[in-house]
């Protein structure tokens, strides 16, 4: 009889995009060198919910000491650890415009292990020539050169009227994880890992707290 | 004596960028025309927490209808108000380099009301020119030419090392909702409201999955 696989309990995805800001707030803190802090400090210094904190942290296992709190830099690293983030992962950029440029040249990807290692654009005048020592090769090779840089990931850059063209030539080529800044919805199947980045959520927010300001 | 002054209770973050996404739901559903949707039903349509759906609505007042849920129309306008969506607001980008030129085509902005009045850019061969019909000037004018369109919101899209001197700038000129795309920390006086889009958060939540898969 096959053993029963284990699976992981199903976590929120704002679970782990808590993580993500978890982890930002321990750089911080190790940058400023704090060694321990509970987790009462650390939602207090952070403006984040301490019950919350415990939970989102209790998903992965037992990180906290009783009347320490947590280790600073051992927390940090088992939080990269369960991101991703102790590795590096090739990525693929697909859109060389001025977002596609504008997110090549974004340091905050390769600070966080994410490399772009190939970029895909059907401009003539790009296909062939390269970005900083990266190629550029038109969509056309798209399999064959992500394959061979083992490519999971890619960052969707291109006009809307060309993201779902783009999308199916990824998942032909076996590119299931996508990140996608084209403002429009794509059809995607079910084992495939679709993010869509809705610039004009972060202005809403704001626009809500002036809404709130008398005039 | 004075009367006192009737505050909003303090509404979590979250529920705020929740508000968003419910409003993106409704007008999805309202363009598929559907006409009343329970909780229930807009939490399994969406992969959303129908008691969190519920407990974020709460905040802003009793939207659903015993037996039949929420008026799909009447609650997106509801919340479209709640965001300030339901008017225009005049927005400065201030660097127009790659991400800013992208940001400025950005349609997403403007589809939610943040109409770009006026670009800032310090490079001599753009100051006195205007893109799209929207002119350009040097931070130099900052102050003048922001009151003079009533800004109230500027988008920041300088590199890191100018991202200081051009929030001062902001500031100075009376301009204290900032959305900041560089990737650094900004120091802000508390009345102040400075959101910083990392966009490497959206890529980790994306290999924290990858990451759980074995390879």
């Amino acid at each position: 009889m096959p053993r029963s696989s284990y699976r992981l309990p199903k976590i929120p995805e704002m679970t782990i995009r808590r993580l993500s800001v978890y982890t930002r707030c321990l750089l911080q803190l190790e940058e400023d060198g704090v060694e321990t802090i509970s987790s009462q400090e650390l939602a207090e210094r952070f403006g984040l919910n301490s019950a919350q904190v415990r939970k989102d942290l209790a998903y992965f296992g037992e990180f906290g000491v009783r009347g320490i709190g947590y280790y600073v830099t051992k927390l940090k690293a088992e939080l990269q650890r369960i991101l991703g983030l102790d590795r590096e992962w090739p990525v693929a950029l697909v859109g060389l415009g001025n977002l596609g440029a504008a997110l090549f040249h974004y340091k905050g990807f390769s600070r966080q292990g994410f490399r772009i290692a190939v970029v895909f654009d059907d401009d003539p005048a790009k296909i062939g020539r390269d970005v900083d020592g990266v190629p550029i090769f038109g969509t056309a090779d798209l399999a064959r050169e992500a394959r061979a840089r083992e490519i999971q990931i890619a960052i969707l850059a291109v006009p809307s009227e060309a993201a779902q063209g783009v999308t199916d030539a990824l998942l032909a080529a076996g590119i299931k994880t996508i990140l996608n800044f084209a403002p429009t919805r794509l059809r995607v199947p079910k084992d495939a890992r679709l993010k869509n980045v809705d610039l004009s959520i972060e202005l809403e927010t704001l626009s809500f707290y002036l809404a709130q300001t008398p005039r």
